[in-house]
């Protein structure tokens, strides 16, 4: 049984609203060192057989990413 | 200049409704072997000054996360 | 067969850093009429048989919401 | 003071993966007769001033929704 993450992420391309009201409302805060972010999706996966992380590719393209508008990474993690 | 991500999860005792849709949906496409997902929010920030981890840390706690029902980490990429 | 959508937000009493965020952010971008904003989910069902709410309602309970931490409403839109 | 409510969900033909997650779920729980969902956001925003859906909808096009990608609607709900 391997745990295997997947992040989700709009292509770099795509303006991300959510990112750009997190860096605008930073500075209000006083952190005035963060001059970009980017919101995704994290999945955290159990994945049993011989090939957890092509198995997790699969999902990701399948069911957890839309590759038209969104970019993932596939990481084992232990 | 650093980037940092911030990965925000859920506490574990908390249901996540979200990664319980897509481990049921799984068997459906065939995906046997993913026994458990979970879903969180993943966040890439681009970090300045002289401790990004440690303001990337604030900032997850501030403005990314709520403490109270959800637990996060903090991983500097390069 | 009817439309039903399902509004899911955070229970009153639990912080919403995603909505704190924006509602930081606007006075940067010139909006200062906004004083507070939320942020949930939004889900559109088409449903058939007779009941269309109360099986919206159902799903909402068991894969839309976590009625621990969040309030759910049911509207039949047409 | 008004409460406007401001929904934002993908464009019809972008494919919606989380939408699609829960439907193909809902079969596994007994629930036959959902036949599509789709998943989007949904903002509570308080607005003062003369023209609270004007500021909503300049809201939505500026930091809630990505126009590219997302259609939303503005309704003021009291």
């Amino acid at each position: 049984m391997a745990v295997v993450v997947v992040d989700v992420m709009l292509k770099p391309e795509i303006l991300d609203p959510q990112g750009q009201a997190i860096v605008r409302a930073l500075p209000t805060l006083g952190f005035e060192e963060v001059t970009a972010v980017r919101q995704g999706k994290h999945f955290e996966l159990e994945v049993g057989g011989d090939d957890p992380e092509g198995v997790a590719r699969q999902v990701a393209e399948t069911l957890l990413a839309n590759p038209v508008i969104e970019d993932f990474t596939v990481t084992v993690s232990k």
